[in-house]
């Protein structure tokens, strides 16, 4: 996947441990019967960090989840550490809470902090007690291998059926300060976020207050990961937290003021990314689809056509079989919960070979199917549609429907 | 699939033409390269009908759908015929309402009867012009190979990705008159109704008066067709009908009295099964999966929770792998737009060989995976969900997903 510039903002390396004072570690404890695969992490801060956080909307709540917002609200939205494991969801299980609890005490006595100071998050399969001896026996050899440059490990220990980590940073400027701010994610089905998706942790150095995190993140998972889905299922355990330790050295944003577009923008740009990623990953995937509505009646309306698209499983077999089958889509912008004139309709195809129109007013126009399978035989493809009454724009991403989901899907458990 | 009984009817053959004085015929036309398959169907009554319909959501609709819309507000409820094809939909074509008005032109002078005085309904590819010919040049045939015994040349002729074709009748009295109600469906993938469903037609030879028939579709609509789901997505061309010849000498139904509730119930019977026929033989389906959602506080809520699970791809996916992964079953629940205590719910799962239970109060209880195996084993699934806190109960039926469905909808236009 290429990433798309931004002024002022550079790309760098180093996810979670992009910004100053963030350590982080992962390592296999035992969920996950590969070796090869780490499957627990600790990322800790040097400082207390202002954090927010953004959680599943679906009524069955992991239990780790509902410790995270309970930790977060009585702290006043601070945290200084994330414990987070994979294979097992901590969620459906009589049990849930106390294990939940249990690894917020075991990292924060060994990073000398109160345990309502960590995050904790899980990820894996639902309604299967959690063992917590794993943690237990663990949680030195964790601490102990904290590190600057530790967040590949850390990235690592949360992926469930992803085929890669996802990590993003970027550099950018504060006060005449070189601020920081990264993160990583995971995927890669049980994905239809709403406010949330599945675990993603951003960190960064710039000094904002807990407020203000709260309000750009949540002004931009609207219009990233919330126009992300891979099958429609929301999950359990979403949990997306960003911590600012503020060692940058810029002044403290807490109003709505340049530097808090800035900061904003750095977080849109790392989340973006972090999105298209999940949907390329996707479970099965082959291509990455991205669906730009434009010339909409407003943002929402724009955003409900795109996802309307991109969560049509017939499209989505379509474009694994590489196959133009624009009705699909016509079929799912006017099944979309939007005010719209569907004979004002075009809708092009296009990736990074081309571009062919299939629909002009809502009817179907010629095009060479030979160039359409060029074009539909990339690994990205983008949709474009333009409504035609209107100004607003947004996007949304997913992946293609493959042999592959249903293969992973049938027998998760084993 | 074997049908439920229900005091006071009796299943019998015929399909659409169980009632009197409808007689129907289908053939191959040319739409269908394959010459042994049939696409194109007439129905005709001897006498005029009472008619109701109910039709796709979706803001793109056929111009079938729009013409028969037209053609039942015109005449009042009054219908004599029906012509439908497979293969193509008629829908998002410039020329799309002038073909559609053409075909009922061409039944309506064969049967000297007004144009809209005909039902029309297509379905098959969005967005590819119909060629008129086939039926200009196959109508003579189709008229005269009008037989009484008609019913599966025609169940055939709107069968798309259909393996078998779906057919129900039940006989009952009304006034100590035998009386006949049955119909044709076809699905099997681009389904998810919300009002109606892919093509459906039903006869009866019951006398009811328009408006008492399309109440009683519209409430039977609600608990049958609406609770099905193949794949989330609703198709532009859904259009069911009923037509009611008033034959069998009844006096006819003009108000909510008892004979209005017995074919109300003969159309719930009909409804269901040609439902759950649908839902069994959905694109690539190896299962017939039936959610039950009982103790709800009310009907509304029971069936958005059974949809939640019928519609979960996870769950799906889970189904064909025999799987009895029941987290994914408490995550659809929980994603569901409707009031419930999750820590009140119980899951059972069952088939014909014997049920087990699988999560009480919202967490998991211990069961056999080999006795799992077993009951999963069967084609025919029923996930039992109590939310233990009201009285009200519905249904909804899906199937399960598989290789198959991708197979199919990877290269559907070729």
């Amino acid at each position: 996947m290429e990433f798309k510039e931004f002024d002022g903002f550079k790309y760098i390396d180093g996810g979670v441990c992009a910004a100053k004072g963030f350590k982080a570690n992962g390592l296999n404890c035992g969920y996950n019967p590969d070796k090869e695969k780490n499957d627990l992490c600790l990322v800790a801060s040097d400082v207390m960090c202002n954090a927010a956080g953004v959680y599943t909307q679906n009524k069955v709540k992991g239990a780790p989840v509902i410790v995270t917002k309970n930790n977060l609200a009585q702290t006043g939205g601070k945290a200084k550490a994330i414990i987070a494991n994979s294979k097992n969801a901590n969620t459906c299980n009589v049990d849930g809470m106390e294990k939940a609890l249990r690894m917020c005490e075991l990292a924060a006595s060994k990073l000398d902090i109160k345990p309502c100071e960590v995050i904790v998050a899980s990820t894996g399969v639902i309604g299967q007690p959690i063992p917590i001896e794993p943690v237990e026996t663990h949680i030195d050899e964790l601490y102990e291998g904290l590190s600057y440059t530790g967040n590949a490990k850390a990235a690592n220990a949360i992926m469930t059926t992803d085929t890669s980590p996802k990590e993003v940073a970027v550099e950018f400027e504060l006060d005449g300060k070189i601020c920081h701010l990264g993160g990583m994610g995971k995927g890669s089905g049980m994905i239809h976020p709403n406010m949330a998706t599945t675990l993603n942790f951003i960190t960064t150095d710039a000094a904002i207050s807990s407020e203000m995190l709260q309000k750009a993140l949540t002004e931009n998972v609207k219009i990233t990961y919330n126009c992300l889905s891979i099958d429609g299922d929301q999950s359990t355990n979403d949990t997306l937290t960003v911590m600012a330790n503020g060692l940058c050295g810029n002044v403290e944003i807490t109003e709505e003021d340049e530097n808090y577009k800035k900061i904003s923008k750095a977080l849109y740009i790392v989340m973006m990314n972090i999105t298209k990623m999940l949907a390329g990953d996707g479970e099965g995937a082959t291509k990455l689809l991205e669906c730009t509505v434009s010339k909409a009646k407003d943002v929402d309306s724009a955003i409900v056509v795109a996802k309307s698209v991109i969560c049509s499983p017939l499209f989505k077999c379509a474009m694994f079989g590489e196959d133009a089958n624009w009705g699909r889509i016509l079929c799912a912008v006017g099944n979309a919960n939007a005010e719209l004139d569907i004979d004002k309709v075009d809708v092009d195809i296009a990736s990074k070979v081309g571009a062919f129109a299939v629909c002009k007013n809502g009817s179907g126009v010629d095009f060479s199917e030979d160039f359409a399978k060029t074009v539909l035989g990339e690994k990205e493809i983008h949709i474009n549609i333009s409504l035609n009454s209107g100004d607003a724009q947004a996007q949304a991403w997913g992946c293609d429907l493959t042999y592959d989901y249903v293969k992973i899907n049938g027998d998760y458990r084993s």
